[in-house]
């Protein structure tokens, strides 16, 4: 067994992707970005912290729309610079209040959507 | 319907991450890298193709150890800057011989392997 806190490799801005996985349907949800700060805090709390590039700070999934992801198993992969976040995922991982972020269907050079939205997001930011 | 090209946001090394993840069984494989080249071989051929970040160029999942990657479904994700790639792996992903990348299994800040080599790593690269 290795130490998690020397293993993980962190890129040039200190941050490392980290894949949200539905647990028991297997469903991807959103792939986001963690420093050591996030990865630590969701392994104390057991609720996912991420770090958002946008606004440059810890973001507790679900703080604003109350759609939390409850941890159940955290995998980290053979270079030990991606995380796979097994959670359970409290309503909708998306901001536009579909189920996974990757609602977006590539057909023939051409994206359409593919998810239907489930919560209206004036309901969950209003 | 959006243009897939137009639409696709590459960060400032012209790269993209991409999950794979097994079509059928939902499992998550591993996460790689495209560009903007990758990413049209793996449409136009079918066979995944991602942008190797340690070598610098395209890299033909497969192409050394036979462990190709077909393509199923691409999604994209709701900033457009991520890509889920639903495939049908042929074998094992990892290069360690294990089916996932993803087999490093965190529990209480330790790292432990939870996945078993299901192919020699010498047959594979021999």
């Amino acid at each position: 067994m290795t130490d998690l806190a020397a293993a993980l490799q962190f890129d040039a801005e200190g941050l490392i992707p980290a894949i949200a996985q539905q647990h028991d349907t297997g469903q991807v949800l959103m792939l986001a970005w963690m420093n050591r700060e996030a990865v630590e805090e969701t392994i104390a709390t057991g609720r996912v912290c991420y770090w958002s590039r946008s606004r440059r700070r810890l973001w507790r999934k679900g703080e604003t729309s109350g759609q939390w992801q409850r941890l159940v198993e955290m995998r980290l992969d053979c270079d030990n610079d991606a995380l796979l976040l097994k959670v359970d995922q409290q309503g909708v991982a998306c901001h536009t209040g579909r189920r996974t972020c990757f609602f977006h269907k590539v057909e023939d050079g051409r994206v359409e959507v593919a998810e239907p939205v489930l919560i209206d997001p004036a309901t969950l930011y209003g």
